[in-house]
């Protein structure tokens, strides 16, 4: 075990989009767990879109980080110590109030006992955590796909993307992938994607979709907000429904106007229906969701793939790496 | 009986806000019915919104006006010559598809008798007909409103807003009114309103908005788009639900763009739901809707106010006044 404590903290707030000189990692002693925490030792961190808002003053739907602050982030650990006696040392926890460092301190409420026989225990952050169950929700609840429809989704090879296509496929709808490059297209493609739309080389990406959705988009699972989102707006079937999931084209707008193209018109002629997705409100149906997916994922009906960066200093890196789309699969960062 | 009939026919497709030159008054003889068919004279015609969506050859929920076919609307009118076993002269009917004119063939289907023991037969074109009902539909079924809900209606005096302000109050919801003028807001608060917002004057709207709504916005029924969305955008309450009735604030730039600050965060962060709405729709449940409106205005719950010009001649006037937020109260023409 390390005999310090390597953690990241908030140097500013970003302009746009951040650079690894917003964080300053500082070193300090490993803490001491109070009455009923823990000491975990972090083994893999999660780097997700949502951060950006998390390192903004402007609203948002969760407190974000002040400066001087340790970065805020979900992880999977050890435990080192335990004064709760529903946790001991050994054991593999999940807690979305990790952050980026080699230890924390954790209480049990929001830290959960990972099971290492459902899979490699970094799948806690993944296909069984926050992104598979974000598209779980996201895509049944908000989407409720219907046999043979068309579900459109952005950033479809990224960690909640690659499993809402599956669950799309699962359901007996047309899965259409929208990414950045046709390599994660070809990815997709194995996944069971029916077409696929690289919006960085599509030259009139509103003809695309309506080339790849030619009966139109009737759900559309938007990771990403932006040009893609202005796209697939123009391309909507009757009553179909939007989930606003995710806004990773506008990191580089956190707290500005984002000014474009407006779908107010297209949402009444198609009498649309666009709705703001926020995993939260789905806590109490984790776990069914959970053991679903893991269901899937033993029938073969489900796969997943990460891209793991090596080392605690890397985690600026490769939540940048995100933010520009680099990564191919669900970020993660090996401590 | 008039021996010629007045026909308004469409001129030109306009750009931006029309003008009286788009559309010509020509003279015809009477048409005579064919079978299963009747020939009405108009007594009431409506203009509305939707109108500037008909003369445009931008996509749409339906099919436009062609230049020199005779301008769409609804109206009310009496049978002079009937070949339909339902119908017999004198009769006083409504019809979506009669027209700017003297005299209209109708065919029996989309034709409705009014009852004028419900109220003046004009009220067929405004709190008992597609105004009425779009605000029932549109408020209820869409907007969902629960008792202490903060509703916010734009064009609140209007056709639409000034029957949905009151079903808001009849459900047990804070109304507040969005309008262009004092007088304006003083009648809204003769309906019930709780509050209102004068557009034309708020130095900031989004601060009046959040003024007049501080515990945000649950129920936003947008008939307007434009600025005022912007402004009550920013203050959604959490799961709020906004009503995409009408785009009236849209009505210079049909085919072009909608260029402004979009919402997709604040769709995010609320986890809202922006539905669009289209009367049509709920054809099955017009006639129930239309007696529970008949009937909270028999108990003096709803009460209503139309601006009527006198003559054919002022049709393409009064819906100019219409886009300009000139008229007070649903916009009528006697014909």
């Amino acid at each position: 075990m390390r005999n310090a404590n390597r953690q990241w903290v908030l140097e500013r707030f970003p302009e746009g989009i951040p650079a690894e000189t917003d964080w300053r990692l500082v070193e300090s002693p490993v803490p001491e767990p109070g009455d009923r925490e823990m000491l975990v030792q972090s083994l893999y961190l999660s780097v997700d879109p949502y951060m950006r808002g998390r390192i903004s003053p402007a609203k948002n739907y969760a407190k974000g980080v002040d400066i001087g602050e340790v970065m805020t982030g979900s992880g999977v650990g050890e435990v080192v110590r335990s004064n709760h006696p529903d946790f001991e040392p050994g054991d593999i926890v999940e807690s979305f109030q990790f952050g980026w460092q080699d230890f924390a301190i954790l209480p049990a409420e929001g830290t959960r006992k990972v099971d290492p026989s459902l899979g490699p225990i970094h799948s806690a952050l993944s296909y069984l955590g926050m992104p598979g169950l974000s598209a779980y929700f996201a895509l049944l609840d908000i989407g409720q796909p219907k046999p043979g429809d068309t579900v459109a989704i952005s950033a479809a090879s990224g960690a909640v993307g690659q499993i809402a296509g599956q669950i799309a496929k699962i359901k007996g709808c047309r899965a259409v992938a929208i990414a950045s490059s046709d390599e994660k297209l070809a990815w997709c493609r194995e996944l069971g994607y029916d077409a696929g739309i690289n919006y960085k080389t599509a030259p009139d990406l509103t003809a695309s979709v309506a080339e790849a959705c030619p009966n139109g988009v009737d759900v559309f699972f938007d990771n990403t907000a932006g040009p893609i989102h202005d796209a697939v707006m123009q391309n909507l079937a009757l009553k179909a429904r939007v989930i606003v999931c995710g806004t990773v084209a506008l990191a580089d707008k956190f707290g500005q106007p984002d000014i474009g193209p407006r779908s107010l018109r297209q949402i009444l002629v198609a009498r649309a229906r666009v709705e703001g997705f926020l995993i939260f409100d789905f806590q109490d149906r984790y776990e069914a969701a959970r053991e679903q997916i893991a269901a899937w994922h033993a029938e073969g009906k489900i796969r997943h793939r990460e891209d793991i960066a090596e080392g605690l200093e890397q985690t600026p890196a490769a939540f940048l790496k995100l933010l520009r789309s680099e990564n191919f699969g669900k970020q993660l960062v090996k401590v």
